[in-house]
C-alpha cells in the first residue's frame, strides 16, 4: 500500500511509468530502477469522459516534469474500442504471461512511448464475457503468489470470478452486483429507504441479514429486493440497515449462485479493501477462507510482470 | 375489455363511479344501474405527481358533467400514506370480501362522496410485503371465478404472487422484475445494448433465450445480466434481441426462483395483456398452464364486489 497525491512529487530517478486507466479515473505510478514507486499521480480523466484526441495531452501533462525518453505501460479501459486505441481482446483461455504481445502503441509526438495492454474475452455462446484491467491483476497475482491455481474473485462494479492456473486465465464470469447496488439505490423505489444516516451499527446488522438471505436463496433475488422497501415500511428498518441489507443481499446472491465455482484452498479477493471485506464476510458464512489483495498492489505487480514479458 | 377516451362521453345514467388511482395515472369508470360501463376517463394525474390538496379538484373536474350526488369508490395508491388519505393496510391473511370495512372517506365540499379502499400488508419479519390495488383485483377474481383457490400471478412493475382461497388472501410476495427492467435499461451499462430498433423477430428469439436462462438458473441472475452486454459486444446480438433477452431473463428468474409456489391447476395471470403474455410463455416452458385476465376487468369486478360489501 502507498500514499498518493493528485500530483505527487518525484522522489528519485524514474525507469518507467505504470498506468491504470479506468472508466472513471486514471492512476499513474513512476517506477524507479529498483521496482519501487518513485511517485504516484491520479486524475479524474477516465475513459468515460474523454475523446480519443485528449489522451496524449493528458498523459503528457501528468509526466511533464520527467526529462528524457520514458516508457509508459497502460492497462484498463484506455484500450477499449471507445478508448484511446483499441487493444483487441485475447481469447480465454489465455496465457497472460504473454499479455504484452497483444499491446498496441498509439503515436506520440514527444519522448513518451506508450503501450496499452489488451483485455480478455470469452466468446462461448451464452457465456460471453469481457474484462479490461482485471487480466493485469490476475497476472499480478501469479507474480505475487507463484503457482497459485484455483478461483479468484474480484469485487467491483462488475465483479469477476475467474478460474486461473498460474498466469493462465481459464474461464471467467462477471456479475453486475456493484452496478445493481448503485442503480437500485439511486433510481428505484428502494431509494426511499435510503434517506438519512447510512452508517453505523445498523448497517452491519443489515449486511449480515442480507448476506444470509442472498446466500440461502440467490434464486429469489428479484423478490427479496422488494423486502428492502417493505421492511422499511412495516418493520421500521433504518436507512443504514436497508443500505447494509441491500449490499449484503446482492453480494450474498452473487456468492450463493456461484458456489459451484468454489474449489479447495483459500480464495484471493482482489479489489478495494472495504468492498472485499464484505465479500470476505459472505464467504466466511459458508466456512470458506479468503485473503484480501489490494487491487492496486495486484495491478502494479501485473504491469511489472507484463513489462518483463 | 372496453374502449377508453381521455374524456369519454356519458352514454346513459350513472349509478356510481369506479376509480383505479395509481402511481402514474388514474382511470375512472362511470357505472350504469345495470353494472355496465357508461363512460371511462383517464388522466396522467397519478399519485406520484400530486400533493394531498390536489385530489378533490382533479376528481371534481373529471366528474363535472354529472348532475346530482354521486358515489365514488377508489382503489390503489390514492390510499397510501403519501397519497390523498391513508387507508391503513389490512393484515394478510385477509378476507377481502370485507375490504370496504377498511375504506376511508376524505371530505369533499360538493355532492361527490368518496371512499378509498385499503391495501394489504404482510408483517412477517423477513417476508414483509405490501400491495395497493392488487387486493381489489384479487377480490375481482373471486367474483369472476367464484371458488377459485390457488396461486395468482400479477405481472407489473412490482409483480405479485399471491396464494388465495376465494376472497381470502393468504400469503403474497412482490418481485421487482418490471422495475429492474426499467432501471437496467435506462441507467446501467446495459443501456448501450439497446440503441436502435427494439422490435422485430429478434426480440422474440431473445425473450425465449432469456426465459430459458432465467428458468434454468435463477440463482445466477447477477451474473447472467452482464451477458446481455457481453453478448452484444462479442456475438453481435441486436438491440431487439438484447431487449427481449433482458425481459425474458428477469421474468424467467422470477418464475424459476418461485416454482415452489406453483400448485395444481391453471394459474390466473392478472395484468396488462402484453406483459402477461410474456409470463404465459415462461410458465408454458415449465408445462404450466395459465389464463390471462385483463387487469382492468379484474379491477372493475373487484370494485363492484367491494361496493356490494
Amino acid at each position: 500500500m502507498f500514499r498518493e497525491g493528485v500530483l505527487g512529487t518525484m522522489q528519485g530517478p524514474v525507469d518507467w511509468v505504470a498506468v491504470d486507466w479506468g472508466t472513471s479515473n486514471l492512476r499513474l505510478f513512476g517506477m524507479d530502477p529498483t521496482g519501487a514507486i518513485a511517485f504516484s499521480r491520479s486524475s479524474p480523466d477516465g475513459m468515460g469522459k474523454l475523446s480519443r484526441e485528449q489522451y496524449p495531452g493528458i498523459l503528457t501533462a501528468l509526466l511533464g516534469d520527467i526529462e528524457g525518453p520514458i516508457d509508459v505501460l497502460v492497462c484498463g479501459m484506455a484500450g477499449a474500442r471507445q478508448g484511446w486505441m483499441e487493444a483487441p481482446y485475447l481469447d480465454a483461455p489465455a496465457d497472460l504471461s504473454r499479455l504484452i504481445d497483444g499491446a498496441v502503441s498509439p503515436e506520440m509526438n514527444n519522448d513518451i512511448s506508450v503501450s496499452i495492454l489488451p483485455g480478455v474475452c470469452q466468446r462461448d455462446i451464452g457465456a460471453e464475457d469481457v474484462m479490461r484491467g482485471e487480466e493485469t491483476q490476475i497476472l499480478g497475482l501469479s507474480a505475487l503468489d507463484p503457482g497459485f491455481s484455483g478461483l479468484v474473485v474480484m469485487p467491483g462494479t462488475h465483479s469477476k470470478w475467474a478460474l486461473v492456473d498460474g498466469p493462465v486465465l481459464k474461464r471467467f464470469s462477471s456479475a453486475m452486483t456493484g452496478e445493481l447496488f448503485d442503480v437500485l439505490r439511486t433510481h428505484s423505489v428502494l431509494r426511499h429507504s435510503f434517506v438519512g444516516e447510512l452508517e453505523g451499527e445498523d448497517r452491519d446488522i443489515g449486511v449480515d441479514a442480507g448476506l444470509d438471505q442472498g446466500l440461502a436463496h440467490p434464486e429469489r433475488l428479484t423478490a427479496t429486493l422488494f423486502k428492502v422497501r417493505a421492511g422499511a415500511l412495516l418493520s421500521g428498518r433504518s436507512p443504514a440497515y436497508c443500505a447494509g441489507f441491500l449490499s449484503g443481499l446482492l453480494i450474498g446472491a452473487e456468492i450463493g449462485g456461484q458456489r459451484d465455482w468454489i474449489g479447495a484452498g483459500d480464495i484471493p479477493l482482489i479489489g478495494s479493501v472495504s468492498l472485499s471485506a464484505l465479500y470476505q464476510r459472505g464467504f466466511a458464512r459458508l466456512g470458506q477462507k479468503t485473503r484480501i489483495i489490494d487491487a492496486t498492489d495486484a495491478t502494479l505487480a501485473g504491469l511489472k510482470a507484463a513489462r518483463k514479458g
